[in-house]
């Protein structure tokens, strides 16, 4: 008895889309992609996500480069979004974030300029809210890095690929 | 026997190698790479390719920075070349693009100055040929970005992660 | 018993742990990551790696620009620098570098100046290495890049997707 309710406090301990309501977090339905691709693509147990951008709850993007047109908080706050708008994507794809094991890898790009150095500051904002929804299974290998320019100059762009369990 | 047809034609619809014959494509043997790498690597049913080039029938590449030497449509052009280089270099590696059953991921960088923000227009030289290759199946996970420089001030060059059928 | 011993044989050339000594490669420790990713994920019989950046043996990092800070044989050597942190971390996963089936994807990341486009002059140094460690299957799929600008000035960044045997 006792160990049925630890072993139920352990599988509501990884109900993640309970955590993300918790959490406050909206996710959102993307327009279709105007062009060839689509945001997400499952190969085996392993969901590739497209670059995405820092969409805001109006639709419009955080633009600018960080370090110059905008503040490490405000590129933290967009990293964050941008993991937001990959989750979004995600439960499009698999219907039910309850599903994910792990979140494998994740590839942060920040528009910045040439000396700036803080690139991990800011995908931080990405990083702590996938370790806030799936505890130690959203931690992932990482690459933070500054790029010289992004589409309509948003200021993030994040890669992400995830494992799902089997079933 | 209608049925029978139907099957027929829906695999007919996807014989890639008559598709990109048929939109009068030539793909070409590459030179071996000059150090100590390899252009496709099959792990699994996935093959992981390398970044390419945008490489011209006479072997040399198309070069300098989109937005500053090249206009949008000369960059749409080199993705549309480095398209047919990965398809070249996948062909290498599986002996045949009907082994393909879908195009997991594309990884694209525009060579461009940091006010550059027209990436994805650049790219879609590559994704639109996938898909009038492959259909649906074509139809890929994007990352769409701007580099500070590449290799011998290539134009684009682009990775890509595919996946085989099973057999 | 010829065919054994050059069975033996055979299986003494990939005892890539030994290869490691004998090269006098010496792997590291890491610092437990200071943010929330870790620096390499399993998933099925693939390891991600986190972009690694060339670690000195004093714990400090080679910093600079490659083609106004640093040389190409100084980028050269800060990528084998990167190559032996990837398999400390790569290590420090798995437990046992023979385990090691294939390295998969290898992608370079140079920080340079717009005009630099000897990237890959610089990630050979990694590429060189893995081979000379892992022979034909250290050979990978390669990406080698120019990045604007890249985490405390680091010289290069590397990321690598590696293929485990089966067990």
């Amino acid at each position: 008895m006792l160990m049925s309710m630890l072993f139920c406090y352990g599988a509501y301990s990884q109900d993640y889309e309970a955590k993300i309501k918790e959490l406050g977090i909206e996710l959102f339905k993307h327009d279709p992609p105007v062009a060839n691709y689509v945001r997400a693509v499952q190969t085996g147990n392993l969901v590739f996500l497209a670059g995405h951008g820092p969409r805001k709850a109006d639709g419009s993007y955080v633009t600018g480069k960080v370090g110059k047109d905008l503040s490490i908080e405000e590129g933290y706050q967009a990293a964050r979004l941008v993991a937001i708008a990959l989750l979004s994507s995600l439960k499009e794809e698999i219907g039910d974030l309850n599903k994910v094991k792990r979140i494998v890898k994740v590839k942060g790009m920040v528009n910045c300029p040439p000396d700036f150095t803080d690139q991990p500051k800011i995908i931080n904002g990405c990083s702590d809210l996938l370790v806030d929804i799936f505890g130690e299974n959203g931690k992932h290998a990482r690459a933070a890095v500054g790029m010289g320019s992004l589409p309509i100059n948003i200021a993030v762009e994040i890669e992400m690929v995830v494992e799902l369990k089997d079933n």
